[in-house]
């Protein structure tokens, strides 16, 4: 039986300009139908636990707040509480008003439901890259930074928002990344957005034709670019990071880098890789695109600064706060050269979409007061302390294992003897591991020859389990290569 | 001439794997060249100010942490620092540390800028439909519940996120939208997205074939359908809301609605044509998109319950605090039959791009709190009064414009004489008042004839200017047309 939740003579008076005003009811009730006024409001609440609208342990108003919504007298609301409290349909408790019962179970609902998914084994030790440890979120920081930005932030901020971002956050990210990375900008080029992906979508739209890519890398972004029309071009790397030199054969006049720290196999970008990118840009009219994922993450000296600062008309610099704080705040920036600010803003459209009021205005307060630089200071210390355990254990028990890129970042790549990815995964994932392996990253049509490794990210467990973490890998990881002639 | 933030030499000496390990540095400075350390120190803070890297005011690290960052004696640092402190470059200030003086103006950029874009006309009163009051927006309240929401979340709130969404909003979400909306449904077919535009992209990449609209409805999601390939196809408006009796003839197979409150023109959708269109949907397996932007804010009665309540396996229910709160939350649900679960979130892809977990959990505990309610309930009372006091002031001075639409949400529409629209909208422009005409929200292939009108939203001002915009309003306002025969 179909079943309509307004009461259609109250709907069949129409407009009702002159109908008395109730204050408003967020409970739906129909009180149609026969009996005492008490005798229908009960019927009406019966009916919203039975079908499930009131789950369990639904607070139900205040009778006085019902019955002016309603415009019936507070008694009768009073009354059909107190019977239905009796009834067992209802719960009172002092101090916490009166609930939908506990064991008043609702029917499920009647449709199919959406089919289970696949459970996913359990990991134990969650090792893939690219995530910080969630456990080390400087909660109280940010929510004093949420406080005092809440605060101080103008009335017009809670409007529709500009979708360049926050003006707070676009002047303190200025700032920011001119001290941190060398980034030269005004807060008129720079775009917020939701994250790195958000990033090149949007930059997917404005660019034309091919882009080139580091030979290795991110599956999902040449995902991104696929899904924009884009074609990908990969491009060698080795130990100074991708080849650019090879760019001008390629034809495409954007390229995408990782010059911080090749993702995921290693270092930064060579200075004369960085000197040449930005000449190729100059001399076709191209544009550099810098993932800058995990800049503020280096160990060994002081943080290789942003190609941007040797070009901003040639690069889109691009960063987050998913690897520094948290990929669940959605929060990101693009440095953009003049001349694409409008396309960007374009492509993004007329109105804020995406990135919420609060983040911004939290994340821009957090950094001007110095917040942000704490907790990056301190999460150096605990991530370079574990990638001097996990060096130390590998050297120890897996001798045969070579482990590179660690000077900066969340992950190491683990070189493995050749054949052998592909068992020492499954024997991760048997041993509870979420791992990845390197062969993903390479590009389909690199001329690369592909190599066996792990991507571990060692940012990722709390730090009470990573020890635990390193023993489990230990386990898993393949033995030494049989020696000749054996 | 082309410089590199990181200093060459040290850059050479390659992995570094046992370089003594320095705290990191957030502030990127290039010591290469001659002269003592001090000096070189100071020449890298001065062509850090110089070239606008460090802007004016921008706080410096305390000196102890620099010199421990560079590996170098506190007392270089110390002394470099008063000396540019006497140079004019720097400021000291009691408890404020040492920072850029504001005198040193940096360079401008030696790009070229982004063009200034046109500004625009100076907005005195904000009457465009759809925005809430951001004056009040209740800060306090959503700190609070901001506040015990970071407290109890579990850690892993704060790493990769789940594309469905938080599960403690999708409970909230399925237990309030019962209550407040006569929503039927559980929280794993609950989908958080970032608005309702959000979510009508993802339905867009979902469904198949063209989509029937209202003739009168947001330019801006016919936009979207249409971006991602869907034509649309207009079904004509009435006082009884769309005619859905036109569906069987569209060939369409899904159907977007606003059924609490015609999108602009009007009422609720009629209970019979509410029927109709789940029989339709049934009968042909097609989806009612349900866009319930202002499902809330009803004024003279009960709310309308939510269409989907009548059928949850054809109905796509789509809600979000973009009305109820603010726009620049970024917070939308969507309540979908289970065999459309999956298809949306393979559409929406494998990790959480889009919505922010902080708000997220923030208005889960919002709503459960009770804060959301007592928000909702004191906005109507202003809402109304604002209602009111337009339709008097209307009814006094300018008796020959209709005003409709005004059982609920946050707009009315004022229906002009024939040919005066333009007018009307070129003097509220010139008195400030921003405002738009009925026309651009009739569908280009609409059989329906275009009606002269404005759509006035009254939400957006401040309650202090509210009476100021009207008197505004009035003055804009075509006169009567002039009798016959004059």
């Amino acid at each position: 039986m179909r079943r309509s939740w307004v009461n259609p003579a109250e709907e069949a008076r129409g407009g009702g300009g002159g109908a008395p005003a109730g204050t408003g009811s967020d409970l739906h009730l129909d009180l149609s139908g026969g009996g005492s006024l008490r005798a229908r409001l009960m019927r009406a609440l019966r009916e919203a636990v039975h079908s499930g609208r009131l789950a369990p342990g639904t607070r139900l108003p205040p009778y006085r707040t019902l019955a002016a919504d309603l415009g019936i007298a507070r008694n009768t609301v009073a009354d059909a509480y107190a019977e239905l409290v009796e009834e067992g349909w209802l719960a009172a408790r002092q101090g916490s008003g009166t609930r939908v019962a506990e064991r008043a179970v609702p029917l499920e609902p009647d449709g199919p439901r959406a089919p289970a998914r696949p459970a996913p084994r359990r990991t134990v030790h969650d090792l893939l890259p690219s995530s910080p440890d969630a456990s080390a979120f400087p909660r109280t920081a940010w929510l004093g930074a949420a406080r005092r930005a809440l605060a101080a932030a103008p009335q017009d901020a809670f409007g529709v928002g500009d979708p360049r971002g926050r003006i707070e956050l676009r002047r303190t990210l200025t700032e920011y990344l001119a001290r941190a990375r060398g980034v030269r900008t005004a807060p008129d080029r720079v775009v917020v957005c939701s994250g790195f992906a958000h990033a090149l979508e949007l930059l997917a739209g404005v660019l034309t034709g091919p882009v080139a890519v580091e030979s290795y890398g991110l599956p999902f972004h040449r995902e991104v670019l696929a899904r924009a029309g884009r074609e990908t071009v990969p491009l060698t790397v080795d130990g100074r990071g991708a080849r650019v030199g090879e760019l001008a054969a390629t034809g495409a006049r954007a390229v995408l880098l990782t010059p911080a720290h090749q993702f995921p196999t290693g270092g930064p970008l060579h200075p004369e890789r960085r000197a040449a990118v930005v000449d190729w840009a100059r001399a076709c009219g191209g544009v550099v695109i810098e993932d800058d994922y995990d800049g503020e993450f280096r160990y060994d000296r002081q943080p290789v600064g942003a190609v941007q600062g040797l070009d901003p008309e040639r690069t889109v610099y691009i960063g987050s706060v998913s690897k520094s704080l948290s990929p669940a705040l959605r929060t990101g920036w693009m440095v953009l050269p003049g001349r694409l600010v409008d396309e960007v803003l374009e492509a993004k459209g007329p109105r804020e979409m995406w990135s919420g009021v609060t983040d911004q205005l939290t994340l821009a307060e957090f950094i001007a007061s110095g917040g942000y630089d704490r907790h990056l200071r301190r999460m150096r210390q605990v991530y370079r302390r574990r990638r001097d355990l996990l060096a130390a254990r590998l050297a120890a028990e897996a001798p045969h294992v070579r482990v590179s890129g660690v000077a900066a970042g969340l992950h190491a790549v683990l070189e493995l003897p050749p054949g052998t990815e592909e068992g020492a995964l499954r024997a991760a994932r048997r041993a509870g591991l979420a791992l990845e392996g390197l062969r993903p990253y390479l590009h389909p049509d690199s001329a690369m020859a592909p190599r066996d490794g792990l991507v571990l990210g060692y940012g990722t467990p709390p730090e009470h389990a990573f020890a635990a973490a390193l023993d489990a890998l230990c386990l898993a990881l393949p033995g030494p290569p049989e020696p000749d002639g054996f």
